[in-house]
């Protein structure tokens, strides 16, 4: 099956000059959207990991089903204000302005293998602050999984000392 | 097993006053959170739905593992600005202000069955906008599934032409 296929290219969204790529043809389509999640799984299982972490809310998309499948528990990354009992939080840059990720401070146990999943490795800001608050917390980051990767933007320099998986390059 | 006992309250979040249901520590065990999707999977399946919906960030958390598991498609409802190509939407009143969701025009194929999947039922404005959203599409649809209702909240009643099924009642 070739994933690339269930992508839409959508031109200068979410503004002039970028090339979104759409996954929801990918995600509507059960065969496209099962396939595509059980190659995170099986690198899940590789890797060992005893709870899954994905970044609102695009990482819920294949995080959960993850988790799911390996009977395993999800930890979600949030922004401020979402998660209400005691929390960790990191703040990063972005092209404009910055942005702050949260994480409860008992989602991860101390020692615990810790699989991150998203649907998109771009520049690496996300996943990097995601790799914080775990390691903050004590977890082990035993891999990342991607559904895409846009190699042009260089995110997996910001990754070299984790295992990667990304299930199409761009 | 009592899914409860996974549920934590968090008085006065998100304001004074407000006993918020923190479903955290249920998607961080695996048993848990498997066990709870697993009867959502059930009522998907004796409804014969064909495709899953789910607002976003939480409908994901127990919509996309659904899908996954009955491998369908999942369809996401979303905030404006967040689905790249043409999209229907509809606009809802809260307590302050008002809320706009949206989903792709061809996120629903006419007369598809289709479960509606979120974390909680409350006042019900977020599910009927999604409702409305898959009619004017041409979608059917076959049932909401909910982990958590709250009833005094008395969302139900926005849905009594609809199957719903929840696995906490408060």
């Amino acid at each position: 099956m070739n994933l690339k296929d269930y992508v839409a290219n959508v031109p200068n969204f979410p503004k002039e000059g970028i090339q979104f790529k759409d996954i929801t043809p990918l995600m509507a389509d059960g065969q496209a959207y099962s396939y595509a999640t059980n190659q995170m799984v099986e690198f899940a299982k590789q890797q060992n990991a005893e709870v899954i972490v994905g970044p609102e809310a695009r990482g819920f998309i294949f995080g959960c089903p993850v988790a799911h499948e390996l009977k395993i528990g999800f930890a979600p990354v949030r922004k401020p204000g979402k998660l209400p009992r005691e929390t960790v939080s990191f703040n990063y840059d972005l092209e404009y302005g910055s942005n702050t990720l949260c994480m409860h401070k008992d989602a991860i146990k101390p020692g615990q293998r810790v699989l991150i999943v998203d649907d998109l490795l771009a520049t690496g800001g996300t996943v990097e602050a995601t790799v914080k608050l775990i390691e903050q917390l004590g977890g082990v980051v035993v891999g990342c999984a991607f559904l895409i990767e846009l190699e042009e933007l260089n995110g997996r320099k910001t990754l070299e000392n984790y295992e990667v998986l990304s299930l199409m390059k761009y």
